[in-house]
């Protein structure tokens, strides 16, 4: 316990990247990281010879190798990756904060490419000629032969069991979309911007699998984003405001399956969460009434609210009736959220598009901006493996 | 640089755990990991619910979310995978010492488990239906063709041009597989501890891709091992002799591919083994000199005197000549090394043997014990990005 508070705002992210968000890219995933890591590289007024730390996702189609020849990358003395998609996008910056600490690296890139809406199998899809999965991961056959195929499919079982344990009603998720798209509307990057989303237009959309409609859904978008983390003491002499890493953890609890946790006494709880929540709050020695605003991985509208109680924002049961007065989740609210629109209207970064929102919160530099932000909370996938970061401004 | 210093000696080893090496395990990678992992624990003295961080190879079969249900691990705060194969052996460990030294995690089991004897896609081989490269990979495509499909294959190529360079001999690696069979022929634990194997037997071996012959190769066998990695304080309170973990670095180095770096300006020395080695042993604040026994990753016998010349040991252009005299790697010579039999002659354990033995030489238990061993070196894949450690006995 001495030693995780002692890494509290030992760390910063110093520099963030971006590709366009689009649905078309027309290049590699290798291209697209190559492009956002340079974005990063000047952001931060460093170089590429620099770097010689990397981590992305096991998911990620971009050779770290391929990255650092394209760039020109010296040498790195430190790399990982982090397993279990969007649930590893905080966990990037774990590993950072964890390398940096111990002298292993000095200037990390943690970086996520991602062609999932030109690419013909996207996540989310069932192809079986494309699946491959470990020979442990038997598991997956008890639900597969029932038409339990895809991520939409899994996390609507445990969605819908919220809905009968709590009594939710059937619109109930709607605020999540909405001021998802209300912040997408304000932020020229965001796949959605052009395009507002009425109430109607968010009840009448498909159901996916009940009682996940179209838009509760996150969006199948082509990008790279990345972040440069370094020591405070870096931090200092570099162009941009620091975001100090207060808090950071991962969480994998015991009897966790992929989206498909349906064995636990208690599968309306993000045990994960609850874990990663109680460590990565410690850390930085604050509470959720310190939370100034929140980039919520919101692959799932459910996974909002569900996330408010694991972290303590809200009792159990009570994120529902939290999300319902939306003004509470506006730029002057309570507790703003998903300011740059989210995976639901910015676009499916994998997350690490919510960690990039949640430095320029720091910065001031949001299009949906927070007033005097000094904590900002970014937190990862959902129903597998997770992770979260707090970060401070200095 | 007064990071990576402050870093020496904080953590270690304080358990290790093994199955049998076999080419026929009759059971599931997740099973032998669950085997090796509760070996170290007790061998560490410690409790399952202890572990909290985990690290793998991404090429491990074994899930950690099955690992963590099978064990009933109650939570982990801290999980990454390294990649590259073998060249990530050691970097399990530079992860689990990052993860401590940063707090995020206070007992890191890090674990290989392998099948690659027993199911009918080895590492070695190539089978178009099994192959799965990512779409940047574009590489392989320029060798594939030509009949360079394996990592015998890419391996020989450089060997062949070491041996050009330097005027080598036809038999100069056989030190290497002699001096490993005889220190398995002291391992009960070895594949081939009851087969001797002579100068004669390794000379008619076939030639698998010139100048590898079958014995310059290593072994492919099933198991699966692992040690756990903690704070030096916590270490003090356990069951057995602290391996200290002096020096441990992660090596990627620019121009660098998998096994095919053939466009370097100098492909017969090991970047990425130069750079790792150079921040290790400034960790550690020692030099070649100071190692008492070394297992150097010995998937192709070349790759051991190439090593030699990438670490210091020897000047480049040296390290065959050093080996001739193979009494300087006996258990009482100049150098003791692969005292477990090494990976081609105790069994291809994908490294993480390597990492064992390197830490029962510090325990005084290995069946080639080097007598009072103070600093205890082993080595990761090469050919790919690669890491390695130095061990030290408190």
């Amino acid at each position: 316990m001495s030693n995780i508070v002692n890494t509290r705002d030992k760390t910063a992210i110093v520099g963030i990247g971006t590709t366009e968000i689009s649905r078309d890219c027309g290049r590699t995933e290798l291209k697209m990281a190559v492009e956002a890591i340079l974005d990063a590289v000047e952001d931060a007024g460093i170089s590429v010879d620099d770097i010689d730390g990397m981590v992305n996702y096991t998911m990620d189609k971009s050779e770290q190798l391929e990255v650092v020849n394209a760039l020109g990358i010296p040498n790195l003395s430190f790399f990982s990756k982090t397993p279990y998609g969007g649930g590893g996008s905080c966990a990037t910056v774990a590993h950072a904060v964890a390398a940096v600490e111990a002298g292993l690296a000095n200037y990390v890139v943690c970086y996520r490419s991602i062609r999932d809406a030109s690419l013909p199998v996207r996540i989310g899809d069932f192809d079986a000629s494309q699946q491959s999965y470990n020979d442990d991961d038997v598991y997956y056959g008890m639900y597969m032969p029932y038409g339990l195929i895809t991520p939409v499919s899994w996390v609507a079982m445990f969605a819908q069991r919220y809905i009968h344990e709590f009594d939710i009603g059937d619109d109930a998720f709607w605020p999540v979309a909405q001021i998802n798209r209300e912040n997408a509307n304000r932020n020229p990057s965001a796949w959605f911007h052009d395009q507002k989303l009425t109430y109607e237009e968010y009840m009448n959309s498909p159901m996916n699998v009940t009682p996940l409609r179209r838009h509760d859904c996150c969006l199948n978008i082509d990008g790279a984003m990345a972040v440069i983390v370094t020591s405070a003491e870096n931090a200092k002499h570099l162009k941009q405001t620091p975001a100090y890493i207060s808090g950071v953890a991962q969480g994998m609890h015991t009897h966790g399956e992929q989206m498909t946790s349906y064995y636990r006494k208690d599968i309306t709880t993000l045990h994960e969460v609850v874990e990663y929540g109680d460590l990565m709050f410690k850390m930085a020695g604050i509470t959720p009434k310190d939370i100034d605003v929140a980039q919520f991985y919101d692959a799932f509208s459910p996974l909002v609210p569900m996330q408010l109680e694991a972290l303590g924002f809200v009792e159990k049961g009570e994120g529902v009736d939290f999300i319902q007065d939306v003004d509470r989740l506006r730029v002057d609210g309570e507790l703003p959220i998903n300011t740059s629109g989210g995976l639901m209207s910015e676009g499916y970064v994998h997350g690490m598009n919510l960690i990039v929102e949640a430095v320029r919160q720091i910065r001031g530099t949001s299009t949906t901006q927070v007033n005097d932000v000094e904590f900002s909370l970014v937190t990862g996938g959902l129903g597998v493996p997770s992770s979260g970061i707090i970060l401070r401004r200095g």
